[in-house]
């Protein structure tokens, strides 16, 4: 069985975690341990797996800090056939990473935008006037830091020992709890679990349209755990709805909730039911 | 009366075209064109008006293709007293700027990583082998477009005629379309108008609990425009929601709906009343 893992590269980033954690499991449940692939985008990783080019992606879906990762929401929407196998539940604690000897040297932090953002209290406190810069990816920000010039970057404490770089300060997230959930998706159908996520668009944008599908849910004490909206992108003001249910898709209120569901709803994607994996803080 | 208007600068970004949409019109009433003041993030420039140093903030709320600007509804959150004042639905037109004389030619497109979003598509058709790199905004892309560099950005055309860089393609992005909603913010009360924007947190996360709020305004036919759900940043699967709703929160049905809302919610803030100002294209 070709058990590849896609995943946004390069080496170093959080991505890359979750990917390992997913290749463990694999690995202690078939002896085989997958080949992890990076990729340059998260959208990339998710078609690469939708074509067959690897067996699983492993994507973020949303932190606790920064909310949903859109870019997995909407490739998701537009992919045909893509299921969800299971949620990994990482801590994600960053890193401030330099050559400098002083953080008051800093005058430029590179990092992807959501570890800044989730950093950005303790930036505003201890490097005020550092100019924050965006890059592709936390691995990508470490390649800026070219010898004698008076930069950072924010990422994990395994990119810094992978690249062979000096940290500063750890952790620098605002939230000491900050964690991300991922979800390990392939072609296969979904296991079957402890919660359901999908996704559906509105027949009529009308008072009350939401309440209906909401109230499907409801009224079988249904817990919806998230909802989060995203634009069609065909006109401003026009919704997708992304949610997510503590429910296996084969419960028997969960089936009629759906064909409720299917009355209110345009088009009506279901990604499947699966277990959510907490990974426990690594000890440095 | 101190007019001034912060915004995320510097010059040539659609935050700029925004803000000086308000100054004309702020001017057209007054008299006085109001001062535009640049800011280095969207959350300096909301604080910047909350601390009085200006007396107006335009900040993007939302876009037609890319969605919510989170930065905008944490920051609001946040600060105390901050009032919408007016909302400005702009068309948004990217251009793929460069000094290279074929499209063919470029490696790496820089720009800020929403217009990248909205540019999705036409890049993957027309450059699919260029690196996509994200900077604070679309006007720091222009800055890395060095003479001899293999290299685009994507900007407005405002923008490649202030820095005086020419175009290579317009419009790129995905959606004809495209178009950004602003919010103008200040300290004065709201005027009053079609919408009412509003953020609240929910007493308990029992099945439902999102449902009641939303009944509130449907079983007395308010249309709610839009939901967006944020995480409060204290733990995965804790949220805030924030509702658009298409009514004046001096109308008597809201006025009872917010008296229901206030029992199911935590914190409910209003940022007021007001009305929307459609830009319409502007002729090349």
């Amino acid at each position: 069985m070709n058990c590849s893992i896609a995943y946004l590269g390069p080496a170093g980033t959080n991505a890359e975690d979750a990917a390992l954690q997913w290749a463990n499991a694999v690995a202690q449940q078939t002896g085989q341990a997958p080949k992890l692939y990076p990729y340059p985008s998260i959208a990339q990783a998710l078609k690469a797996t939708a074509n067959g080019q690897t067996f699983y992606a492993v994507v973020p879906v949303e932190n606790s800090t920064e909310g949903g990762v859109t870019t997995t929401l909407d490739t998701l929407w537009q992919l045909q056939d893509l299921q969800i196998h299971c949620a990994l539940v990482l801590p994600i604690a960053h890193a401030l990473i330099s050559r400098l000897e002083s953080i008051g040297d800093i005058q430029t932090v590179y990092s992807h935008p959501q570890a800044i953002a989730q950093c950005q209290e303790w930036l505003e406190r201890n490097v005020p006037k550092a100019k924050l810069v965006p890059t592709p990816s936390t691995s990508e920000a470490l390649q800026r830091l070219e010898p004698g010039e008076p930069v950072a970057a924010i990422a994990s404490q395994r990119a810094a020992t992978l690249y062979n770089l000096p940290i500063l300060a750890l952790p620098i997230n605002d939230r000491p709890d900050n964690c991300t959930r991922f979800w390990v998706v392939c072609l296969e159908p979904s296991p079957g679990g402890t919660h359901t996520s999908m996704a559906f668009s509105l027949l009529a944008n009308l008072p009350g349209a939401l309440v209906k599908p909401l109230q499907a849910l409801a009224t079988r004490n249904i817990n919806m755990s998230r909802i989060e909206s995203r634009p069609t992108k065909k006109s401003l003001g026009d919704y997708l709805f992304f949610i997510d249910i503590e429910a296996d898709v084969k419960n028997t209120d969960v089936e009629e909730a759906l064909k409720e569901l299917q009355s209110y709803t345009e088009t009506l994607k279901i990604f499947g039911s699966y277990k959510i994996l907490t990974v426990p803080p690594t000890q440095a």
